[in-house]
């Protein structure tokens, strides 16, 4: 793997900085919602956070490619793409929940090598960087041990977000687990990292939604694919799996499959 | 309706001052999660939470009642008994989701006339006392307009938590509303207080569970009522209903009925 240049590391906090504000200021604030063409909402803060993050990226790394929810893509063919979504979770945004999430992926060659979930509300960011330990706040963060799905903690967001041919595979993976909760977008993904949450399962996502959750995930210990087994890139199908131990999502994939 | 007497006031926040850092002490710490007769998890932090205002009110208030989720009926026969739920969504708390609170409400011969949300982590009370304007952090919150469920935000814990009786009038009133979210246990009710959800409807709750919610939702110039529009008591059959406004709250009566 080609080693990631410590001033992109740098480059990903200054993003993160940048939008952190931005979103502050909207946050709980009677914004305007707009239903995209896919009925998911956006509002001026999606737009505000990614102009933002973009404007920082045209200036410090103009040969960068970018994918961006709101913005869409720019120069994606080349070896590094930054790959945002400014607020991971509209609805929980625009509903005053703090389970949303900036996120802020760097993909090389397609592959994610660094991502950040940041949540600006609570004042947690965590950040992972393929070699290295994610952090939380700039702390360790580390998966949990978990023998397998009868003792696991499952997240999805919400059951209505699979579809018919993916909502079977969850309901058999829903029936084995521990327990299941629902409602936390990314900030599920930052939980399993942290030790906290076991299993996460989605499908439908796109390479902004899942993108800076699998160098967080992995950093800490966990795995994170596709429901073949598949390590994630730019180009995937949208189903994830993320565990924090691999017997737990060895046994998801089997039961996905 | 009697008059609540300021020292009752005092002593709610005094309750959940104390609660507090018993909460902090054990979120995000690996604490053992025992399941109860009823399969809802329990925590030594439950437990030491609910002691902790006990403590103080077998001190301050030894004439009044306590119905509390871990500990018990103490003299609920009492003019004033507290309902206490020390972490409600304890599920939430052990994968250190944000979205518990604690839960202190004082009822007046059986109706809840002072309500506290309290959430340690993000820092934010939401109080409501009869008579008064509902707070959060000392400053106000008011539910905002919805002219009916094809604009409403609609909340609920889980689809799960729904019996085979309750379940079909939750999926009508979800069929019609403009979005579902869930996992928010009592938070929903507190962003609905805050005029961020338009609509919380739950079955199966006990009095602690929903007690504290009515005094704050009603404060902010909601509704909260059983599914027949029942002011709620100690003993309703737990199946509530809040809105924000009321065209909401009666449209959702009309589909759950």
């Amino acid at each position: 793997m080609t080693t990631l240049p410590s001033q992109f590391v740098a480059l990903a906090e200054r993003l993160a900085d940048a939008a952190r504000p931005v979103v502050r200021k909207y946050f709980r604030t009677p914004v305007a919602v707009d239903d995209k063409s896919d009925a998911s909402p956006v509002t001026i803060a999606d737009r505000e956070v990614e102009a933002a993050m973009r404007a920082i990226l045209a200036a410090e790394a103009p040969d960068h490619g970018i994918l961006g929810e709101e913005h869409g893509r720019t120069n994606c063919e080349a070896e590094w793409v930054w790959v945002l979504d400014p607020i991971d979770g509209t609805a929980a945004f625009i509903t005053g929940k703090p389970s949303f999430g900036t996120l802020i992926a760097l993909a090389h060659n397609g592959v994610p090598v660094l991502g950040i979930i940041d949540q600006a509300f609570t004042d947690e960011r965590w950040m992972g960087v393929a070699g290295r330990p994610t952090t939380l706040n700039g702390q360790p963060a580390k998966v949990r041990a978990c023998p397998d799905l009868a003792h696991a903690y499952a997240f999805t967001t919400a059951p209505e977000l699979f579809c018919a041919q993916t909502r079977p595979a969850w309901d058999r993976v829903a029936g084995k687990v521990k327990r299941v909760r629902y409602g936390c977008d990314c900030y599920a993904y930052a939980l399993a990292a942290s030790g906290f949450v076991d299993l996460v399962v989605e499908a439908g996502l796109k390479p902004y939604d899942y993108c800076a959750l699998v160098p967080v995930v992995e950093g800490a210990g966990g795995v994170m694919t596709d429901w073949a087994g598949k390590p994630l890139t730019i180009a995937s199908d949208g189903r994830v799996c993320a565990a924090g131990d691999s017997r737990v999502h060895a046994e998801a994939l089997r039961v996905l499959a």
